[in-house]
């Protein structure tokens, strides 16, 4: 009983390790991960579609439920690039933007995506995550941070862009190009140049004024904040608001209260799919930061329960106004780099986002949007890796075909369409493989027993014995071609008196292609062809001996394929009182 | 370029054997056929809802279509029971019962459904039919049998029974058993009485009376021809539909003419998913038919061109005023056991089609609807096969799911949903299987160099060396599995210094996978393990020769895996200085 009990929280694992020193850690990495994640808070709620302080809401009680439920000491949960991003496509269709509906549907998304994930963490299927792939997740990540990045560019230019997909983006901003506000693009612009330089400018100029290399490079990190400060300054100082550059303005002060949306019913269904997108693509997120950081600490990281983790993180924000959350890269990073110890650190980031939301937001109303986009742009492109598209065509047609097309369908049809087509092109490409398996004769290789492709290696075969390997599993979907496929080859092998079919790859016979099987035995019966079977796997063999195949087929089954050789050679040359005519090298 | 055109005109193939002989057998099955085939096409219009004359429409160009396109020798194309249910229900939605744009409807979806097919075979796309395993199949074709039989008995009983699933067609029945109309009960029961006989009990009579075996079952299947002459007959003596019998009536006489739908639009789309069911189900029906028959006569078929065939036979059907079509088992064995000879008979069938409508319509006026249903039902009842449940459950847990499923999806919720449902349950099994797959740990059988399951067999191991086999391609979808399954494997193996993965059954390995592996390298390399792989296929190893995979592999890639363990042993014992210590029996 204590076992599940520890199973589900996590906590009491960790709990009774507590102790003063990891206290003063996650203490130290709670102040700087709050002061990281202000701007990013608001940034994403900008990405979002939504009030700015969704994006506080979001980033207090979904860390203190991870930090309950999680199992990785460094994975900063909260609003993330993308899985924003998917939230205002998702909510988009459904509401109004700037309506109470949109704020509703965005937070009933978090109860559904978090529901979901729940219910995913009891049944433990952490696996189906897996159906997602490598090349899909990253041409999806890919896409994404390219719309998010032209999505925020209209902040920057002071233009208004709209659209969830490459296109309309772009046909928005180019068709407002006259409407330019300058004093906007001077501060989004200098904000943007300022950010990209201090990804690799910052951190040397800070270790030659001495400071360690760990201090250098995590402050080198704050330069959102900086820029989120000294933008502020400039629009109070020269009154840009009135000037016409957007600011954050005013942000209401206080903690969430606890509710649940008003109006259900029309919404409810038309977010099932979205909820179940934003739940996988959010665990993947998560699950894959998780396990690099816990690589790094030779710590390992528990999937089923991560689903149960971000699902409690995902109802949290819900209940509390807030929208979708999951573990982002770029805030765990920081995190994990300022020295987090346990989940606590983040139950003390929740705390510190918190006395911000109590007491210093009148200090962000200054905060022009144009730095936050700035902040978004920078942080995404760093997402984007156009590199998949050669790596994955180097290795392979299918794996390129994956990421070229979720690339291509989540810039021109938006993230939902490019994610479901990514999943579905890589299952179907997988499946059409499967349905065409590689099957090759195979000889010996002289003296060693060992057979292998009579086209790629030099071996002895015998003109009456077709040796032939089979590369798949046999099952629905390559029943009939492996059986057209054999008889195609027989027909190059005329004097086939024996086919031994070579089973090592065979992983699982279905009822389908065991009547391909039969339908095979019968045909070379009719032909005078026997028909044997050679190093059939034990789990086949189980199902094979409870049909009556065994029974009907001409030939045996051979524990060895050089053993079924031997055997039916054996077998020939006593017929034929001549034993070595058929040889042939 | 007379080899592409030979490809998609077999006629010029076959016409060029024609002969006196193959003339007269063609001629004198096409009037047996004529004879079988009128009831049949009426009654298949009846339970697609359209007017009778369809039926026979139905059964002209498409024969004439395929003879010029079609492979097989002894198939007969026209309305048959399944695709006759599927038009109904595709149908129905979108167009009243009775009115014109229900016939424009399935007409339309007989274009859609040919235009599907041509499409399909020019690119050559038959191997799509392989993704309906056969346990989906026998379950969709039993749950489709029992759907036809329950919709027919209410013209049997004599009452409207409606609805396109079990539940609403039982329920519609029982509703009404007060209006039990009791002399359509008496002929349409006496019908079906006396086909139920005559399909044991009248070819043994034959054969007493001195027929030959041959002609004794031909005959006995003249039993719904029969039926049909002598319950027209009662009802034109005993004026049955003036006492309330549902008779065929007035058939508008003369051939079809050539039109399209007037009104497309609006039906269009909704259409177009039940076209590709009804052109898939129906490619692998005729198919399947058509394999059969050609194996009996050591003929074969070629799927690619059969899918021109019905495909122009669909088209054919559709601009005559026709409905969906495709082979039919029971017609074409009439056609076979008639002994046609070439699909020449089919088209001299339309001919015989085409004088009856001409014709013979008048004397079709008094038979009773009854007699056709029962007709459908014995006919139907055929194609019910119960067995498959057990035979399935016998084999294995997901072939029997696969059929369970697409019956019980099939009769509760209709015929595209199950059939959809069925596909797409077989393929999610398969996926969750190779999703995680079996994997062994093996041992050398003594003194054979082969190596085996150390759970199933008595083999040689060292405690220093893991040789592990992983049944399954390595993919996206058990990519993580593989690797945190040898991480367990790991655990329970603790003097483990060398890894050799047994690469038999691995047919591919894709990008994801490739990031495992490297992963799996890495951190082995940490604990100091060295990995190898033994067995890899060569167009596997052809893709790894392309990445850095090889260079960054702690150990060696091994031709055979007793030469791997042979050589790490000689390895690890000159490092040693001690041959025998890890040996362990």
């Amino acid at each position: 009983m204590q076992g599940r009990w520890k199973r589900y929280l996590p906590i009491l694992e960790w709990g009774r390790r507590y102790n003063r020193d990891t206290l003063v850690s996650d203490l130290l990495a709670a102040v700087i991960v709050t002061i990281m994640l202000i701007p990013q808070s608001l940034a994403y709620a900008l990405l979002a579609g939504l009030p700015m302080e969704t994006g506080l809401y979001a980033s207090m009680l979904p860390l203190v439920a991870y930090a309950l439920f999680g199992t990785s000491t460094s994975l900063s949960v909260g609003p993330v690039a993308v899985v924003s991003l998917m939230t205002a496509s998702a909510v988009a269709p459904v509401a109004e933007a700037g309506s109470v509906a949109y704020i509703e549907a965005a937070v009933l998304l978090a109860l559904l995506s978090g529901g979901m994930l729940l219910l995913f963490g009891v049944l433990r299927m952490g696996f189906l995550a897996s159906f997602l792939s490598h090349p899909v997740i990253a041409g999806f990540i890919t896409a994404s941070g390219i719309i998010i990045a032209v999505s925020q560019l209209g902040h920057v230019l002071g233009v208004r862009g709209s659209g969830d997909n490459l296109w309309h983006l772009l046909g928005s901003l180019l068709s407002q190009w006259r409407a330019l506000h300058w004093p906007t693009l001077l501060i989004g612009g200098g904000a943007l140049a300022f950010l990209f330089w201090s990804r690799s400018g910052l951190q040397p100029l800070l270790q030659r004024t001495g400071l360690s290399q760990r201090a250098a490079s995590t402050l080198a990190r704050t330069g959102p904040v900086l820029a989120v400060i000294v933008t502020s300054l400039l629009a109070w100082w020269l009154d840009l608001g009135a000037r016409g550059v957007a600011l954050v303005g005013e942000i209401p002060a206080g903690l969430p209260g606890f509710t649940l949306p008003s109006s259900i019913p029309p919404l409810w269904s038309e977010l099932l799919l979205s909820a179940l997108l934003i739940s996988i693509i959010g665990f993947v997120e998560s699950v894959s930061v998780g396990h690099t950081l816990a690589a790094r600490r030779r710590e390992r990281i528990a999937p089923d329960q991560e689903l149960i983790g971000l699902g409690a993180a995902n109802v949290a924000s819900g209940v509390s106004g807030g929208f979708p959350v999951t573990g982002g890269f770029s805030r765990s990073i920081v995190n994990f780099d300022a020295g987090a110890a346990t989940p606590a650190a983040g139950a003390f980031t929740a705390l510190g986002i918190a006395l911000v939301a109590l007491f210093f937001t009148p200090w962000l109303a200054w905060l022009p949007k144009a730095t936050l986009a700035a902040t978004i742009i920078v942080a995404v492109l760093s997402l984007v890796d156009l590199g998949i598209l050669k790596r994955s065509w180097d290795y392979g047609l299918s794996d390129f075909a994956a990421v070229a097309i979720t690339i291509g369908v989540t810039l021109l049809l938006g993230v939902e369409t490019g994610v479901a087509c990514g999943v579905l092109v890589s299952l179907a490409l997988h499946l059409y493989k499967t349905s065409r398996p590689h099957m090759a004769v195979v000889g010996e290789v002289p003296g060693t027993g060992h057979f292998r492709n009579v086209e790629r290696h030099q071996v002895i075969t015998r003109s009456d014995i077709l040796s032939l390997r089979i590369d798949e599993s046999l099952y629905f979907a390559n029943a009939s071609f492996v059986e057209s496929r054999l008889y195609g080859i027989l027909e190059k092998y005329p004097e086939t008196r024996h086919v031994i079919l070579m089973c090592t790859a065979v992983n699982e016979i279905d009822l389908s292609a065991l009547e391909a099987l039969e339908s095979i035995n019968r045909q070379l019966a009719e032909r005078e062809i026997t028909l044997h079977l050679s190093e059939v796997k034990g789990p086949v063999m189980d199902v094979l001996a409870h049909t009556h195949f065994l029974e009907e087929l001409t030939g045996k089954v051979f524990l060895s394929h050089h053993h079924a050789v031997q055997q039916v050679m054996e077998m020939e040359d006593e017929k034929r009182g001549d034993p070595v005519r058929n040889w042939v090298i």
